[in-house]
């Protein structure tokens, strides 16, 4: 479709695929600012068709009813749509949608971070094979221009690192775990009353969908496959109060960290809590707010910040795209070409990586105790950086003990943890923590 | 030449105007990176010429000598040359060359932001007309991808605001001065001696360094040519000790600012120091890093943080409008289209802008002295948020006054600076900050 008109400034012709709250911020983004957007995409946009389960639903936009329909032919097979744009969330059927747009010569433009995590080097190769562009900014990270720039801006580095704080349901958890001293299960259900996390918010709260961008960012950033089941991923559920203190009091922050690293030959990939060091930028993102760090060979360290999330910022990202695939139609070459995969790295099992440690035991209180648990650690090659003693339960004989490692194979941490557990000296394997910085 | 050869996957021709630190920055990173940036560019990048003053210099980067001349007819006219890439920084003859090679047919990419501040509007209308590209990420904020994001993944948005900490000189400087409690003068001499200022620094400390930029960054935000001569500026070089001490404790970080801000038909453009809330992001970039905050109406607030200089990162910008103009020649299509600047919106006049202030003023340790420095304030509209009086004299019967105003418009401002300073009970107007967030 979209190769049979070149060099014509006549209108490009949209396809909207979900009329939601993404989706309805994108269709009034587009019908507010019709006359710059056609200015700045070098001629008009047209919405041709919008895919809805409902006709008849009570929306906060309206779009002429001419313009709905509930059968996804009206929008896929429809002559007048150059560009779809999948916004119906969730594997399938946009899956399949965005499939049956590619095939058809159609550019594609998504904010769909299952589908891109879990068949994005499929959908690009396709996209390539048609010559069509497939453009998902939104997918991670809401407004923030971080796929372009990993596309396109970066295109000159050897990235070694990406660091991303990218769900925003566990960062305001995490914020008012840490301001207010609350443990994890009142700061959720404060989240809930607000609106910042969902009913069932375990996809969030467990690392899930963090894992899920973390794979797109992954792939992008190291030209090489990562997928969901790939990343390691764990959530923030056993978080106490107390390790919020304690990180405070040794200079950290704990957040909730996507961390994805080239080493030699391979990758890492994992979610997971983390101390940050209080002075590194994405220790004081706070909130709802996402973040990613870059690291390049070139560039250094780079950061990005923004809303990562809502409907007016992730229209921001959907409807640039769909400007850019307007560009791409009227320049009437062939599309921007999309990313290659071309390296294949594996990915680094959790079991091999090493990190720093922070761990919280609950102790007996007599004498040597540390002597125990330095040699569990000591038998698995883990050093102690620093042993604090916090609070001492007098009634119940116990205290608290904070100990900082070196870095250790996770394994190896594991395995100690296991050990440190059938100490009879040892009353609870309160917590631990991996540092990062 | 360009337009001549679409499609095919041959080698593009570069040709360097400069070796300096960052000529010699991009041709290593060309060089040394030449088989992974020729995939990612979809064909090779090759150097074809480099202009040089001086044939016989020592270099950290050895091209072949044959790349090498002093006669920029050899690059400039050179049949081979696809992409001219200027690096020569400052105006002249960085702009004559610019305008010969647009002129040719040739895209360029460049990094030299006084050419593009003075006369971007003229090259990018130039670009525009001979169908070339015309990239300049580099120019301001070094590795930061700012300029892409204005230009392509902000482009849904209309843009409100631009922050900018964009000169890493005087950032250094201000944050030695806000952590080890010093003087300008000695802040300076320490950035000097470590070469983060140079001998003579006043184009970073006067901000014009940091106006040009903003003229580049608020014509593209605005869609409006901003000239340098638009942008008000005032430099760092007032500020003391003290300042930095009551900043602190009222709550404040400062920062020279460059804000561009979008109102009522018209533009604010200034560049001067400002009292920034510590908990903002921009507050807390320290040192040689940069950092710019967007705000857009779908977007919201958006920061980018990186390394705004040197070597490497420039490369990295440098390269990748390299790696842009090599894919838009091999499309074969029309170049991406350059910015219309078809807005025109007037820059407002700095004594028309509303701020908040901070003033220090040493006066008269003795009663009524805040009652006549109220009635003057009073008389220009101008009302007080907070006053602090802050250290007392003894010796001399003075004592240092801080007062925190409300928003007030500058001209009635500076006319009240002017009449406390004929007050009998002031001794000294000491300095006056203004205040952002």
């Amino acid at each position: 479709m979209a190769r049979q008109r070149p060099g014509r400034a006549k209108s490009i012709g949209l396809g909207i695929l979900g009329l939601g709250v993404v989706g309805g911020g994108v269709y009034r983004a587009l019908s507010q600012k019709a006359a710059v957007l056609a200015e700045r995409a070098g001629g008009p946009l047209t919405v041709e068709a919008i895919l809805v389960r409902d006709l008849k639903k009570g929306r906060a936009v309206q779009p002429p009813p001419r313009l709905l329909t509930t059968d996804p032919k009206d929008v896929l097979g429809n002559p007048r749509v150059d560009v779809v744009v999948e916004l119906l969330g969730g594997e399938q059927p946009a899956l399949e949608y965005i499939q049956e747009a590619l095939r058809s010569g159609r550019h594609v433009v998504t904010a769909n971070k299952d589908v891109l995590a879990k068949h994005g080097a499929q959908l690009l190769a396709l996209g390539r094979e048609r010559d069509v562009g497939l453009q998902f900014e939104a997918s991670v990270g809401g407004g923030i221009p971080i796929i372009g720039s990993l596309l396109h801006d970066l295109l000159a580095n050897n990235l070694t690192a990406v660091y991303g704080i990218i769900n925003g349901t566990t960062n305001y958890i995490l914020t008012k775990m840490a301001r207010e001293g609350l443990d994890f299960a009142p700061a959720l259900k404060q989240a809930q009353d607000l609106g910042y996390a969902e009913a069932d918010p375990s996809h969030d709260i467990q690392g899930t969908d963090a894992a899920y961008k973390l794979a797109i960012l992954a792939t992008l950033a190291f030209h090489t496959q990562v997928r969901p089941e790939d990343v390691y991923r764990e959530g923030i559920e056993r978080l106490a109060s107390r390790d919020f203190r304690y990180a405070q009091e040794l200079g950290y922050a704990i957040k909730l960290l996507a961390i994805a690293k080239a080493e030699e030959g391979a990758i890492q990939a994992r979610v997971h809590p983390v101390f940050l060091p209080q002075d590194y930028p994405l220790a004081k993102v706070d909130g709802v707010f996402n973040a990613v760090q870059v690291e390049g060979d070139l560039v250094g360290p780079l950061l990005f910040q923004g809303q990562g999330a809502g409907a007016l910022p992730t229209a921001s990202a959907v409807v640039a795209d769909i400007i850019h695939a307007a560009k791409d139609i009227r320049q009437g070459g062939p599309a921007t070409p999309l990313p290659l995969l071309n390296d294949s790295r594996p990915v680094r099992p959790m079991a091999e990586v090493r990190t720093r440690y922070y761990l919280r035991l609950s102790v007996s209180d007599q004498p040597g105790v540390l002597a125990q648990i330095a040699q569990v650690l000591g038998e698995q090659q883990i050093s102690i950086a620093s042993v604090i003693q916090k609070e001492v339960y007098e009634e119940a004989q116990t205290a608290e003990l904070v100990i900082m490692t070196h870095k250790a194979r996770e394994d190896a941490f594991q395995e100690a943890l296991r050990r440190l557990a059938l100490l009879s000296v040892v009353s609870e394997v309160g917590n631990y923590v991996r540092v990062e910085g």
